[in-house]
C-alpha cells in the first residue's frame, strides 16, 4: 500500500467564499502515482468545508444566501460561542450543513467522477491563512 | 491491496424519492471478495445523495417534507442558479443537507453495520438515468 | 495492508449531548499500530452523529439550540415516523445535518489534525447504550 499527503494553502480575503480546488487535488493524485484507492480531502480547520458540487457561480451565490438564512451571522450576541471573543459561531454551523470532508474514489490514476462533480473549498470565516489536507492511499 | 469498482444504475421517474440500495452494495462486496477494508458509495451526480438511515416509509415522508421546508423548490425564480435554464437549485441544497457519500467499514467480508443501518439513494432531481459508484478497497 | 476494528460504548443518560471521543479514537490508533492510512469513525445507530468540530461548551449549546430550531422535537405528532410508536423522528433529522461519520487521515501514527479539530459523538436520542465503530486501515 502506498500513501501520499499534501497540504493546499488557502488565503481567502473575504469572510465567505467558494473555491474550486479540483486542479490542486488532481495534481496531488498525479504526484502520488496511486492508480487505485481512496482520496480524502478536508480542511484542517473547523469553520470551513470541503464539498463536491457544481462549478456554477449562480449556485454558489444561492448557497451563500441559503446558509446565511439557516445560520445567520447576526446577531453575533445570539450565539453563546461568541462570548469567547469570537464572532464566528455561524461559521461552525454553516460548515456542518456543507460537511467537513469528501472521500473520492481513485480509478486508473484518476478521480473517479461524474460529469459535473468538482471539489470546492467553502470558507465561512476567512481573512486568515488556512490549510486543506489531501491524503491518498492505495496502489 | 485489492480494489473493486462498480456502478449501480438508478432510474427514478419522480422528482424526489428514497431507495434502499443496501442489497446492491452487499452484492458488490460479495463480488469483490474483499474481507477487510472500506467501502465508499456515492452518486456520480450533484443533485442526489447517498446516506445511511432507517428503512421506514414514514421517516422518508418526513425527510421529504422537512427538506422541502429547508430548501423549497418554489419559487424557482428565487434561485440564481435557475437562470441557467435549470429548475433544480433546491436539489443542490437538499443534497448538501443529506450528504454526498457514505464510507462503510468492511469486516469479515460484511458491511459492518448496526441493527438499523441501511444505505439509501436520495434523488432530488429525477426523471433521468443516474449512476451510483461503489468503490471498495482492502484485502 | 493492516486493519483494526473496535467499538466504543456510549451511555448518554439525557436525550441529547455532545461528547469528545478523541482520546478513545487515539487509543484505538495506538493499539492498531497503523502509521499511514485512514480512520473511519461512525455511530452504529441512526439517531446519533460523529462529527469534527471545536471542544467549546458554548458552541455545543449553540449547536443544540440551532438543531432544535431546524428540526424540533415537538410536536411529536408532526412526524409520520412517530406513528410507529417512536418519538425520535427529529433525531433522524438532526443526525443528517451533523453527518453520520468522519474519515480522518493517519500520518506517522497520528490523527492528522489541525489545531482545533476534535472528534465528537452527538447523541440525539439517548437513554440507551449505543456503540461507535472505529475502523482503521493502512500500514
Amino acid at each position: 500500500m502506498k500513501s501520499f499527503r499534501k497540504e493546499i494553502i488557502m488565503n481567502i480575503p473575504t469572510r465567505r467564499d467558494y473555491v474550486n480546488i479540483t486542479p490542486q487535488v488532481r495534481e496531488c493524485l498525479r504526484e502520488s502515482g496511486i492508480r487505485e484507492g481512496l482520496c480524502l480531502v478536508n480542511p484542517m480547520h473547523i469553520t470551513a468545508s470541503v464539498f463536491i458540487n457544481d462549478d456554477e457561480d449562480g449556485l454558489h451565490f444561492d448557497y451563500d444566501q441559503w446558509l446565511e438564512k439557516i445560520a445567520p451571522h447576526e446577531p453575533v450576541s445570539g450565539y453563546r460561542h461568541n462570548r469567547t471573543g469570537e464572532d464566528n459561531a455561524d461559521a461552525h454551523m454553516k460548515r456542518q450543513v456543507m460537511g467537513r470532508e469528501v472521500v473520492v474514489a481513485v480509478t486508473n490514476g484518476k478521480l473517479d467522477f461524474g460529469t459535473w462533480e468538482q471539489i470546492f473549498y467553502g470558507e465561512f470565516d476567512g481573512g486568515r491563512q488556512k490549510r486543506v489536507l489531501v491524503k491518498i492511499i492505495g496502489e
